[in-house]
């Protein structure tokens, strides 16, 4: 599947401070960077280091006053998408090192206090069919709405009962922990979101059906408007404070972003 | 310098039950086991994977009722300590691409909301000498005690101005990261640790001084209990959520603890 | 209802401390004290002054090293008590003065937050039946379990589904309010409830049917433990902050206590 | 002093709910209302009850659609102001009854978490004098800046070290109760706020020197915006919850607010 992007944002820092970007579309296995273009203003220093998983790369700046980035990138996806739910699960003392990390608790997922929840909302299904049955819950009772701050977690989007794609996305990587199965946040391009902006889904670690005892990250989407198949992601992370686009040690004014993606 | 350790610890569960331990002096460069001697109840499955950052392992439990487990070792520690407050920092792009994510927000350690009090406690001074100033400010201020639970945040120690070890280290952690320093949590075995028991330090990134534009871990102990010549580290993380020696995906009893650390 | 009760506690502060108990038969319409006696250990100063809503006494003590209580008392109770979901609501406009900053939140009851819940889960019914909706929601989905610190709010406990009657009581209130139904936390001591301890119950301000335009106050526990026309009350506040039996200023060490009520 | 007001305000509901109301001046003998006019939208129904401790109205609107309220009102402001840094404290034990409930934590304000930083920053100072130590302190290292939202408690603020009149409110009152100082929350207009707005400021009971044994209630404005002889009360409450110029029980759109306030 081709998928078209084309993005651009700027913002404005008072005094020279460090900032750290992510919005490249990652050079993974799954998806063929065709072709892209990336504009950015002059800064004292850019450097460039792979990011968490080495999914794509983080960019630091060095910068003052304004700061425009403009990007358009042509993407090949060829992602083999299974139906989650019906995916066994691995046990954790199956799981692969790496994997450990994404059962723990983050910034915004406090899974721990959730085993109680999870066990009477969820207890009757195991693996995929648990992760379905919780991004079901989470679709027919969120409202999709901008309530969100930095401060917020997923404890108060589950209690709030709403949010934005990144919302969404924590509560379902903070109830699968709770059912001891790994789960990232995956920031990402994908058509159908609305209104059009960068958007933010969960990947979840499942066996892998054409690999005995291995597993496999599956892309799933509780706001339901990206399609796995079509999704082009940027990074992944233990939860948005690790794959925020923008990052900023010091203060900046976010001054205007635009995000287009569309099916090439 | 030889140290000695002995340990053990006893938990139940009321039903089968996956456990993640991590409780082993890691066998890194700067610390070498001479010998090692670890006991523990039979479980349904035991597996161990390498922890985080390839430093120590973390051993899954499948296990049900009583479990115990008995450990000793002789650890001869050889680990380069530099006076902390000397080193220089290393600015964000010049950064290894792993150091970063010790630069972000974690479950215990929402750095971000301190950017404004370290400018104003400790904006002049930088790098090393800032993490220092930082140390010195919790000593002075906090009173070690007993007070937090798993929810404690170092949010929460910083405004109450007091806990245990995993406290003041969260505090010393979340300080360096809203100062741009990477920081990181470490589990160690410490002589010198009243009451003994386990014991938590934090490790911060900077400049090391033998090797131009690179950098190197320090340990930082804000409780002054440890001395870092003689600390034999367990494992590292983002913070206490990633680096417990006990994590269960349940509920657990935990039944005894004896922790016996000595200069050999 | 003939109430016999008999309660007994001590603590200890390091230096001279204020202290202010609650923990005495409130005497009210409701509820005839026939008989009591209170007997304290010696205190530089000792003040009682009426409580919250005049519903009891405060007893204020300025005290140093060991203080013990001793109070037995026999109560008459004569309480109508109605069926809280055969009750209609009062519109906000039609509540009197003193009801309104029961709606409010407070510390422990941050009931803004759920209004997205209750319409959600109990947007069908209103006043009492509403209150009763809840009641069984909370009663159905909580287990009773001793976890809550002085730190747990209601949304604590409402993601944990667990707690004591402290909790119970504040997840009822606070969905009571998130639904505009005035709701105060009520002390008190019960028949019933185990293990024996002092109890917290939950009361509603709803439509009394006998006084065409006027309300009452009407227990609810969601524990099911306390029948409320055997519930001897103690005071009420906005949450357990305001009705606390004991609230030190300074640090105190509890040192025992024992709580025995009976039908007479 | 005389002061004239003029304030108006309007906000939108998709369906019938209800709204309180709270933005007249008070009429109090420390202010005297010469004139006052207010225009409303029509609503389903109006009602008006007493305000918490008797001092100024809420306004109950049942109320569909756009709302619009314009008012204005002279008021003659007749107070006696004292130095706070001269006052004594009043001790716990001499406190009426009235005054407990703001010694106790509320929703934004949980005071018992402070009593170690009060103790250890102002510990030298008592009654006026340490209320004024923390008007200072809090003068001195916070920013005024527009962070905070409807959830941000003195905790929050506390650590960001920034905030709005609200949040400069809430820190005094919930330090002065870490010091067993009776504190309230006091909604108000000012001459001299900037930008021109609805204002908050703390009011604190302390010994009044001229009726042996009493106390008073005095005006402490941390912004240092506000001079207490020209400021006109609206309510007061525990802390921002309870006197809320506007509080909605359902979904309000806000829309605009014009508040002008000028000595006559």
């Amino acid at each position: 599947m081709g998928i078209d992007i084309a993005a651009s944002f700027a913002f404005s820092v008072e005094r020279l401070s460090d900032v750290l970007l992510q919005f490249e579309a990652a050079a993974i296995p799954e998806q063929r960077i065709l072709d892209s273009n990336c504009t950015m203003s002059k800064a004292e220093h850019i450097a460039r280091v792979a990011a968490q998983d080495a999914i794509g790369e983080r960019i630091w700046l060095h910068v003052d006053g304004r700061f425009e980035v403009s990007y358009t990138a042509q993407v090949e996806v060829d992602r083999i998408v299974a139906d989650v739910a019906t995916l066994a699960r691995l046990e954790p003392h199956e799981l692969p090192a790496e994997a450990v990390q994404y059962l723990l608790d983050s910034r915004y997922c406090p899974a721990d206090r959730f085993q109680p929840f999870v066990e009477a909302e969820f207890g009757g299904s195991h693996g995929g069919a648990r992760v379905a049955a919780i991004r079901d819950w989470i679709a027919g009772n969120f409202t999709y709405e901008q309530v969100s701050t930095t401060h917020t977690t997923a404890l108060d989007s589950f209690v709030e009962r709403r949010g934005i794609c990144r919302d969404y996305a924590h509560v379902l990587v903070t109830l699968a922990r709770a059912s001891a199965i790994p789960a990232r946040y995956v920031s990402c391009y994908a058509p159908g979101v609305d209104p059009p902006d960068f958007h933010a889904v969960a990947e979840v670690f499942l066996a892998d059906p054409s690999v005995p005892g291995g597993g496999a990250w599956q892309i799933v989407d509780a706001t339901g408007m990206a399609d796995p198949a079509e999704t082009v992601k940027i990074g992944v992370g233990r939860d948005a404070a690790d794959v925020s686009f923008m990052t900023v040690f010091g203060e900046a004014r976010f001054e205007e972003k635009e995000v287009c993606v569309r099916r090439a």
